[in-house]
C-alpha cells in the first residue's frame, strides 16, 4: 500500500484569476502545515469533468509515490453526489463521484475506495457551494500527514465511471477520432493512442479540411510552419506546426473529427 | 501575540504573466530560505486597492496561525505614502497604508501597527517602482523567521481605511447593493452581507433586467442554466447560474447595482 | 563554487492552461521530493528564446544563492540541439544551448560549461516533443540535490550565443532603442540601459506619435493619467503611465521604435 509523501498534487476548473485556489490552499496548510503543494492546473474549464479526467489521468503516472491527487471539477457541489477516496498501488485520491476518477478503473490498481463521509475531518461549518475549502482541502491536509483512508467513511465497491470518447473503427478501415484538447501552443491533442497508429509512414491523417501524410518523430522534422502529426507526450496522435499553431493553421476547434487512414502496407 | 509560522501568502495586482511574482519570490528566499510561500492570488485588477481588500479580507481567516500575509496593490509605489506591519491576534500583515488593510479595523483584533522604516532589512538599493521586491519581500522573509514587529518602524495609531461600498436601504424598504466582483464561472459577487436578508423565499432580487424570487442553498438547487441567487462562500449574496454563467446571461458588469426586496413576511 | 541549495527556479513557455509545468514539477519531485520549486513565468510569447533570456537575465540576481535555474523555451527539442548546464559563481543553469542563457556569456561568471548527455539521470523513455519531463526535470533534480555538475556530461567550451537588440547611436546624437517587452500594467520596457540616458531633465523620448520631455522618478511623479519615462526595475528605460497603459495610450507594439535626444547640456 501506498504510504503518503507529504506531496498534494491539486488540478482544478477554479482558475487562478481569483482566491478558490489560494483560499483552499490556506485551509489545507492550517490543518496540516508541512505538507508541500502541487499546481497540476487550474484551467480546467468550468464544469468539464471529462477534460479534468483527461489531464489527471496522463499527469499522475509523473508524481511521486504517496501523492495525494485533490481534484476539483464539482458541478454537483452542494448535492448529494459523493465525494470519494480512492487508494492505489502507488497514490491517493480524493475528487466528487462524477466520473473524474472514472480512469481509476480502467488502468489504476485500486486498493480501496471509500466514500468520505466523517465529518470530524472537515471545516465547519461546511457550505454548499465550496467544498474545496471546506472538505477536500482539511481532507487531504489528514491524508497527507498519514491518516489512513478507511477513517475517512466507508468502504464502496465502486465509483462513477466516466464518459469517455474512444476512437471507432471507420468505415472504409481507418480510425476516426476527435480532437479532444488544444494546448497553448496550438496543437491539436486527439483521442487516438499512439499504439493504433500504423508504424509505417503509409498513414493519411485528415483534419478540418487538411491532411498530414506522414507521421512525425519530433516538431523539427518538419520545415517551419509546416502541418504535421506525431505521438505527443500523452502517448496519443497530435496534430502540430512546427513553431506555428495547428489550431490557427487547421482553424480547428475541440470536438472537430480526425481521420486515420492507411495508405499502403 | 502570534508567532510566525514560516508561512507567507502573497496577494498582489502583479499578473503571472510577467515576473514580477517570481522575483519577489526569489528576494525573499534570499533572506529566508525557509519560507513557505502561498500565492493567494495575483490578478487583483491594476491599482484595484478595493478589490485587493475584499479578496483579502474573505481569505485570512483560512490560513495558519502565524501567516506572514503580503499585499502589494500599490498606486503610490515610490511616494511618500507609509508601509503598514500589522500584528492581530492570528497573523501578520504586511502592505502599503491605502486602504489595503483598511477591513482590519472593523473586523481585525490588532495588537500592533507599526509603519515600516527600518532599511536595514531593505534590499539596496531600493527603487522607486518595486517595493515587492525590494521592501515587501526581505521584510516578509524577516517576519517569517520570526522578527518581532517592533523592529520594523515607530509604532502608530491607526491606519488608513478603505473606502467601502456599503448597501444601503431603498425607497420600498429594500437593500440595495452593488456587483462588486465576477469570478471565473460568471458568479455575481455582491455587497450584501447574507445575514441582511430575508430567511424566508418571500424576496426577490433584482439584477439588471433579470429577477430572482427565492434563495437557493446551492447551484444545483436550480435547473441547470437557470439563474439562482445564494448567499455564496464569502457569505455574501450572489447570483449564479448552475452549470452557467450569470454575468453572460444576465449582461451585467461590476458596479451594477442589486436590489433585494422582501415579497411577504 | 555554487553549493546547490535545494531551490529550483522555473521559466518556460509553457503557459498554466495546460498540465505540462504540473507535470514537470511532479517529475522532478519524484526524483527529489525536497526540491523547493519557485515560478519564475511560465508565460515566455511561445518559442520566443529573446523574451525568455531577456526575463531571466533580469530575474537571476534576485535568487538565492545555490538555485538551480531550468529554462525551456525551445523550438528545437527532439532535434541534436545541445542541452547545457552551467555553474556560474552562484547559481546553477540547465536550458537548450539555443541562446536562452547567452547573457551569462556577458555578464556571469561562469566556472563550468557541461553538455548534458548523461542519460542515467533522464527519464525512461525520452520523447521527442518533451524534454522539460523527461530531461530537465530530473536533472534538475538531481542537481538540486548536489550532484556535481561534471557528472552530466563532457565540458565544452561555449554555447550558442543569443541574438540580442541592442539599442544604437542615431544620426543626431540620440538613441535610438526599442520596446522589448510590454508589462502587465502596459508599461513599454526598453532596451536602453539607464546609464546611458542623461542625467538632467534636458532629455526627449520619442515613442510612436508621443513625446516625453523629463526622465520621472516613480510613477506617482506625473500626474495621474500622464505618459511619463523612468528607469524602471530593470535598469532599462520604461515609459509608463501613471495609474494606466502607455500601452494603450501610446498604441505600442513590442518592436517599436524608441529615440532618446538630448536636448541641452
Amino acid at each position: 500500500m501506498a504510504k503518503a509523501s507529504g506531496i498534494v498534487a491539486l488540478l482544478t476548473d477554479y482558475g487562478l484569476q481569483d482566491s478558490y485556489v489560494g483560499i483552499l490552499k490556506g485551509a489545507l496548510l492550517s490543518v496540516n502545515p508541512a505538507a508541500r503543494l502541487v499546481d497540476i492546473t487550474h484551467e480546467i474549464p468550468p464544469q468539464d469533468v471529462r477534460e479534468g479526467s483527461r489531464v489527471l489521468s496522463a499527469a499522475r503516472a509523473y508524481f511521486p509515490v504517496g501523492t495525494v491527487f485533490v481534484a476539483v471539477v464539482d458541478p454537483g457541489v452542494g448535492t448529494d453526489r459523493a465525494i470519494l477516496g480512492v487508494e492505489t498501488d502507488r497514490h491517493f485520491f480524493l475528487a466528487p463521484d462524477n466520473g473524474l476518477l472514472g480512469f481509476l478503473d480502467r488502468t489504476g490498481r485500486i486498493r480501496r475506495i471509500v466514500r468520505v463521509t466523517e465529518t470530524r475531518y472537515f471545516l465547519k461549518p461546511v457550505s454548499r457551494t465550496f467544498h474545496g475549502r471546506d472538505i477536500f482541502a482539511p481532507v487531504a491536509a489528514h491524508l497527507a500527514k498519514g491518516l489512513d483512508l478507511s477513517k475517512l467513511g466507508p468502504g464502496i465497491g465502486r465509483m462513477t465511471t466516466a464518459e469517455t470518447v474512444a476512437p471507432r473503427k471507420s468505415a472504409g478501415g481507418g480510425i476516426e477520432g476527435e480532437v479532444v484538447s488544444i494546448d497553448r501552443f496550438g496543437n491539436l491533442i486527439t483521442n487516438i493512442p499512439g499504439e493504433l497508429l500504423p508504424a509505417s509512414d503509409g498513414v493519411r491523417i485528415t483534419v478540418g479540411r487538411r491532411v498530414v501524410r506522414a507521421l512525425s518523430r519530433s516538431y523539427a522534422d518538419a520545415k517551419k510552419g509546416a502541418l504535421l502529426a506525431l505521438v505527443g507526450s500523452t502517448g496519443h496522435l497530435e496534430i502540430s506546426v512546427n513553431q506555428g499553431s495547428a489550431r490557427k493553421a487547421a482553424r480547428i476547434q475541440r470536438g472537430d473529427r480526425v481521420l486515420v487512414t492507411r495508405t499502403r502496407g
